[in-house]
């Protein structure tokens, strides 16, 4: 059985959320683990394998599965009946990719940066800002109430993630507040 | 046939040179379009599809692919053959999806933030730093030639990418750059 190492409050509770929405927690065993939190308190916890002692960390036998993206991948082709993933194969397969790479590669620095009012040419012309951002996750609820049309899927859960972690203190347009709330209603999270 | 828009030095060069590695360049529409480059020349090209005018970007049928991490993950999964993926179900299935989100949502971002001598608290804690990302590589490379042991594979074609492109300008140490060397050769780029 697959263990996901997680810490309460922090970036592995997006995939404690998506296993739920997979329906699949009886498939994967969870280990709560300490990490150092901002205010000083925690620290990094010896039973917990990740090379940096960062969570979310998945294990599967042999194979080990960092980034939050990578765990998104694996665990939704590991559990394609939850209908979250889109499959080799599926004519969506390359968009659902595409928002976990770009959410990862760009929408999760271009938020830290903003954060923290870093503003570079070089940084800008890679990731672009923050109004691209949400200019992008628009464009992507043109065509349904989720990033991929009309189902809630994976790309969503990962995408959502700093909006209802953050909450009011991330920016957000009338169209992408809508969004938040749709997913945070299929999450149980409303 | 999907098609690839690629600007020559670039980022696409890394997908071009997967491609030629994977044996499918006649399996590949490569459409050049121009990119702003830093000197002033250039722009965005018109015929580029993708959103940011940005390269690469991967069209196929109605699917859009962007990021280079996607559309590895992408090619791979299309062309199994071609050997350089690992396919779902592989025991490194997971390995393998790590380092092309590390790569894009680490990696990447790290060696910029190293470049452009920006150092924060908050992005260490996110991202760690350039040494760790070495170490990181080490770590995978202590099994073997390659990030994934005995064979190359398009994970070691997007991680090796930025030291091919910058050459000299990126730190590395020994283990580093036998295993950039390995690369180069494999790419054709030595
Ligand atoms: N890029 C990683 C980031 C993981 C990460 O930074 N997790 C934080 C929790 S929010 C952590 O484990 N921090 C502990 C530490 O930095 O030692 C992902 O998306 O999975
Ligand atoms: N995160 C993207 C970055 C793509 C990117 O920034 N490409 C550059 C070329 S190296 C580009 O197209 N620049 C043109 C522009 O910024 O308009 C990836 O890895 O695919």
């Amino acid at each position: 059985m697959p263990t996901l190492y997680h810490a309460p409050n922090s970036r592995s509770e997006t995939i404690v959320s998506l296993i739920d929405a997979m329906g699949i927690r009886d498939k994967i065993d969870i280990v709560e683990v300490t990490i150092p939190r901002q205010d000083g308190t925690g620290g990094p916890d010896p039973k917990n394998p990740h090379p940096e002692g960062k969570v979310p960390y998945l294990v599967n036998g042999d194979d080990h599965i960092r980034e939050r993206g990578a765990i998104i991948t694996y665990l939704t082709e590991l559990f394609p009946e939850s209908g979250l993933g889109r499959e080799v194969g599926d004519p969506k397969r390359g968009e659902y990719l595409s928002w976990l790479f770009y959410y990862q590669g760009v929408l999760e620095p271009v938020i830290l940066l903003d954060y923290l009012k870093i503003d570079d040419p070089v940084l800008n012309a890679t990731f672009r800002d923050y109004d691209t951002v949400l200019k992008r996750l628009e464009e992507g609820l043109a065509n349904g109430p989720f990033l991929l049309g009309d189902d809630f899927s994976a790309a969503d859960v990962l995408c959502v993630s700093p909006f209802l972690f953050f909450g009011e203190g991330l920016r957000r347009s009338p169209v992408v507040e809508e969004w938040i709330k749709r997913c945070a209603a299929k999450l149980g999270a409303a």
